[in-house]
């Protein structure tokens, strides 16, 4: 069986990760990888579902065994990616994504060379503002500080393989599965299949 | 307007090259490079449809002015890929295909660094042999011929930068389309968009 593959998606907030990363997982039987944390659950939120809830302890003890492919902290919270489902889901031949930050996407990319890392953007940062003004739930404040967070982000886009822009949802969905067929395809990753062609053919003609 | 991206695509005869590449100007409005030849029209075959049909002397001043991409002689006939076409459509903003051979393949990726290079195959051997014996109109030796050239052009497979694989047509088109869809995200063709972006950004929060 083919391995799956590993895709990072980073973005900016407001850029519609999260509803691209939805259809993904609907349209084209992704395996979304659920994150570990230390906080506490919303009502409403299950164990294993949005997340994996751990006590400092056990999240401590995740990253002392090498049982997370990236970890960070937030505020007084721990979040952080347990390795075993993703390894799990890719040996089984599944794609899986990751929705982290820039940094941890690095550190992804360091551990697993060939993960695919995209960058998902607004066509333009109007269209960024606009849906962060609409949303009505933030603050002017708020909005500033996104904005400036979004700038930090943009030095970091270069740093991604793929800069895929979320315009029409389909287009941007299908743009980013296409970039996964497309890794498939690629010479370096039909080594084996090459091999067996020559091998056929030398039976076949001698 | 984006430019349109050049696709070189070559693979073993009875592979299916022919219907994959019809199927990718049906369903994706691909523009097929049309190719000059010395040789007499046939019975039906129409002047800029099948071919463009030129005289020698045509042919060799098109030769002489940088008219064409590449060109080759099989037996006493020349056929060769018009530059203008090839160009103008790119410019346009469409993708071109150019069936082609292994060695014109390079020629075209000396002159276009950006063209991308397809290989399609079948998935094994035993597929494109019973495709050219079920053809009905191969003798045994055409075939037997047919194989050494397989394991000829199978020496040159990893020169191309993918290898497609024609088992089912649908999903060889697709996966075809991915790979342009995926070029044109890559980061080293979205230089301009990031530095607009940023230039974006710098306004909003200055």
């Amino acid at each position: 069986m083919n391995k799956g593959k590993l895709i990072v998606v980073s973005g900016f907030s407001g850029a519609g990760k999260g509803t691209v990363i939805k259809r993904l997982v609907e349209k084209y039987d992704y395996s979304l990888s659920i994150s570990a944390t230390t906080r506490q659950p919303r009502e409403g939120e299950t164990d294993g579902k949005e997340y994996y809830f751990k006590t400092v302890d056990e999240f401590m003890s995740l990253i002392d065994y090498n049982g997370l492919i990236e970890w960070a902290q937030y505020v007084d919270n721990y979040y952080g990616t347990p390795r075993k489902f993703v390894e799990d889901e890719i040996a089984a031949g599944k794609n899986v994504i990751l929705e982290i930050e820039v940094q941890g996407a690095m550190n992804v990319k360091a551990q697993y060379p060939n993960a695919i890392l995209i960058f998902i953007t607004t066509k333009d940062i109007d269209t960024l503002y606009n849906r962060l003004v609409s949303r009505g739930s933030e603050t002017k404040d708020v909005i500033a500080k996104r904005m400036a967070r979004a700038a930090e982000e943009a030095t970091s886009m270069e740093n991604y393989e793929f800069i895929v822009i979320n315009d029409d949802l389909e287009e941007c969905v299908d743009a980013v599965n296409s970039i996964v067929v497309s890794e498939s395809c690629k010479k370096e990753n039909r080594t084996d299949f090459m091999i067996g062609i020559k091998n056929q053919l030398d039976e076949r003609i001698k």
